[in-house]
């Protein structure tokens, strides 16, 4: 089977090709570059020599000689490559965030300050978190591929939300992604000198992913449910780490009188949390990349690095009243690359870990 | 002056002897060290050579010729070396946890697991944050030096709470710390191929900066306040970066009706925030260490690093209902260091600013 | 195939299972520590969980039980079960430095400090570097294989040696290795404020590489080849730099009569070097591992990262006397693990490549 | 005393006016930027906010105002003002390669593409490394202030050099760069993602510091002396850390007959590694900013962190044939802006030391 990834020079393009190399069901890939067109991916990403040797191609070219399209593309530009597919029926996964919104013109275009070409595409698209929408993936033509930070908060939250323990308050989302997160292109803050050895937050307030994570959120809890998100840089390559804020509702609280903190948390603590953790293992039981951490442990970006993992660990606050909850992925696989080929495996009903079994490299 | 440092050979130690050596009003140093009692500072310390030649002493030694000490020792150490100064009237500064709590030895007995053995240097010791207590400092004999995380957490919410800005939901606070905040013992945690690239949290719910940080909250609002706090290391040197939510009394907030985050946020966002910075920067008009960040801006570690500052950015969240405060410290000088020697030139008369001029080393 | 693993929790022991968890002839694992006995590698390493599920048994256990046994262990401690395993007839593959002096004893003793227990054992081990003893390897018993930085400049060098560039003056490796290379144990130089952000060479001189490298390239040189190392600790996870540099002889020089650097290196070089460029692509021809880089690149860390790649670029000096060869390694992978189980291939008459054609994450 | 600064918007200019800032005989700042004119400084560098609030204007008001002016251009485009300032009798600091390389026009215009336009400039220009050219400096007009490496690598041989240690082989230089090496300006290789966790040669064989070191290499030697110089980049913010192999003539070496290293180096070399110890300490006795170091220790790009020093380290090759030079500097002070400033105190007639006494942050 020959796949196509158009965009194969940005960083989820040599992403998606490091991945699919090992992927048992890709006997070839066709690979689009407007940047680079005319050269070959490994002239270009010399990390790839002796592994694949592919010409960059026009991407009409790509979507001729491919079973399925992979579309690594800025926001805005990809909607005629999903026409084309969409008419010939390949299909053809978008991990910009031009089909996250399905028919919601209206977001879409406030955030991103665009309009739909072809909004009966964007009727037509899936939102491609398999743990939410598997059944709806099987049979997509068009998958919209989660947000990275989107990905990491609604994993964390959406057990919660399902089993109505937040109460109505806003969640809180304090995440922090690694540099990767903003491409290949260059800026001052992807500059060594600026982001190594520093910490900071950015576009508080007002980043994109906040209408997609909101929009899931919603799904999930079945109403509203307001979120405040707040990204960071962090100096790491890979990795989101997501620390997250549920109010609980009355019935999931522990409440401690002792709101000046004269103790530690006691047992009771302990014993709540245990029963809300059940739920949480239950509700990812069969989740393939999924992992609640056992008591004592805390999420951490190094163990999930080049996997496809979402690891999640559960916490409650000293006085019992919030949930929070830590969780864990590689920006670049199950934020991006890894989850558009769990997205492509369901697809094609192959076993969903197919070419994802990637053993985290801890150090 | 000779000013005197027990523990002179764990980080806070040696970073306090970085800082006094460019302080014009000290002539020489007297240090103890337990560990190497009897070799010479600048042999464990080789980047010092050339630069201070100091045998290692013992304690007692130390405190007979000093005319201030700082105690840079492991909390649940220090209280005998305490009451030798405080019988000789030499001012004590003490950068572990032992001096904190006042009176409250309940609350330092249950987070810490010890008592008082002289109760009356507690009662007379000041909590040494000198933007809430340099009146207090002023005439102090002991001073507890506040932790890095707190000192953090503390500058971005005192000016709101003192306002009456916060509603009494819990405040909550997401810090991040390098990793010289858990000092030169080595451990799994601080090992490199562990810490560098990656990102995660630790003792949620019950690091023990908890009780003091709701402790100096109580003391800026009037009343009990409620916090949750979550420490993550990330691969830092120095620093510590603190984003704070504070959910805002109904007068100060800008509620948008628009939940599901249909649009961005829109003007009257922004205006409601000029007028809770306004109250910022008045707050801390005459603070020599504090800068309330333009417009635009947000704090970051790498424009603090190694400097006595402390960077503070205003956010509100997309829905107006909360302020998001982000603070930044370097956690071995404003964080412990600094700070103390900005005690130091208090209870001496001095500019507060003296010795503590550096500036920032932003690359 | 069920292989074990003696010394599972070290650094090299959790590298193994995390390449042999994507070995295709791999059934099981038996796994031993002696650290760690009685718990399960995945309580220890949870970046496993999900993933393997072993019990941590004893060494005798294991050994009863595999097909090959690798032994992870320090330097020191195995030769009793290599001795096992000889007389079970089941191939033992060292990681450590026992096997790889065979029947010089003597420099084994000079600088390790210890003596052989079983002399025919070392009699029969081989030097487990493919590249050159590949078709000894297909019969071996006992597999030496070689030391992260032995790797590294071997591979740089033998083309050169054996085709007799080289005059006698000694080679220069100055070579750097990643923090992963010292392992687990706690130590000061592994403390992350002492190895972030530094640079610093170590035991120059004295490292116990040195005899290692000499032995093997005397092999290639087919004389005496006295090479002078040094290693640096560098700021990185993974990798080895080993910048050489082999003094040509007289007919491979492209001597410049411009000792004074009056101008930049002029087309007789580039001519020059094409020559020798040649003969390391000829000499790797069919190493499914090398890669001898294109004109205009430079080898670099991060293009072999968590891969079985050695990159090797090829450079002459200004003046056209030295050559300078660069190789990158992954210190973990063609450094110590993934250079293991290619052995472990060769043995099994398996293709070289099996299990080992990850690719390079280079970012 | 006022000084100037033009280009004070790049790295050498922000890393100016950081140490400035501290010294006691600068009363004002005049300062010139051509990206940023009519900005102010604490505006394109928010670090500064509190510290200093000063206009960037045009060079040529700059030039009128200060008593000293620092050049921070790239090499190329300083040539004009140098005029200015040399007609003012203001003294000039170029901290580009434009006046280090004195009359020797043909070297400049090979390697840099460029024709003096007032040859008598460089005429009187002095190459500003202070061990070297101290009483040069004293009266200079214009100071062509070092390279980094340069810095490094000349004070790393000089000793060795001066007394006759060296045969004539090649020096070989390997050394290796933080990021700010190359500047503010965004590139490929300083992208976060490339540069972290990477370690990688560049322009190897043609790096334009090559007759720069081999200049002044000849004077300090009395005759021609080849180098061979491979600068790296490493994953540090700041520092170089050079490892230099001298090959040493016959009186200085320690030749063991054991060339195929069967035994570690034994006394022999330690005694002669001393003679050679003695040499450096007694050259550089009177030096302010040079430290050699004590047995044991090796030099490390930490200890030196964001201080003027340079510290050096003597080691022998195993086989005693070679002097083996490790010498490690912070590349924006004493590798640019510190050796500036040194200057400077000389011009003025003030203690070398005047401004420059911040002790390492050795973490």
């Amino acid at each position: 089977m020959v796949v196509g990834i158009i965009g194969a020079t940005g960083y989820t393009g040599v992403e998606l090709i490091r991945l699919l190399l090992g992927h048992p069901a890709i006997t070839g890939f066709s690979l689009a570059s407007a940047s680079h067109e005319g050269s070959s991916i490994e002239q270009v990403y010399p990390h790839l020599l002796g592994l694949i040797a592919a010409p960059l191609k026009k991407a009409e070219e790509v979507i001729a000689e491919s079973a399925l399209v992979f579309a690594a593309l800025p926001t805005g530009v990809g909607e005629e490559y999903a026409r084309l597919c969409f008419e010939s029926g390949i299909p053809y996964i978008d991990l910009s965030a031009d089909f996250r919104f399905g028919s919601d013109e209206q977001t879409y275009e406030a955030w991103y300050g665009m309009r739909y070409r072809y909004p009966n595409l964007h009727s037509a698209a899936v939102y491609g978190l398999p743990e939410l929408n598997r059944k709806h993936i099987r049979h997509a033509k068009i998958i919209g591929n989660p947000g990275c930070y989107p990905t990491g908060a609604t994993l964390g939250i959406m057990p919660a939300l399902a089993q109505g323990m937040a109460h109505d308050a806003p969640l809180i989302i304090d995440a922090a992604s690694g540099v990767t997160g903003s491409g290949r292109e260059l800026s001052a803050s992807s500059h060594y000198p600026q982001a190594a050895d520093s910490l900071a937050p950015y576009k508080v307030g007002v980043h994109r992913h906040i209408p997609e994570i909101s929009r899931i959120a919603a799904v999930c809890a079945g109403r509203a449910a307001p979120v405040i998100f707040t990204p960071h840089l962090a100096p790491l390559n890979r990795g989101i780490l997501s620390t997250i804020y549920i109010p609980l509702a009355k019935n999931w609280q522990s409440l401690s009188s002792d709101t000046a903190f004269r103790f530690p948390p006691g047992p009771l603590i302990a014993e709540k949390l245990g029963a809300i953790k059940k739920q949480y293992e239950d509700f990812y039981r069969h989740e393939p990349f999924i992992r609640v951490l056992p008591d004592g442990l805390a999420a951490a970006t190094n163990r999930v690095r080049a996997s496809n993992f979402c690891d999640i660990s559960l916490h409650l606050d000293s006085a019992g009243s919030t949930l929070i909850v830590v969780s864990a992925i590689d920006n670049m696989v199950k934020g991006a690359c890894g989850q558009a080929i769990q997205n492509m495996n369901i697809i094609f009903g192959l076993d969903e870990k197919t070419g994802l079994g990637a053993v985290p490299s801890s150090f």
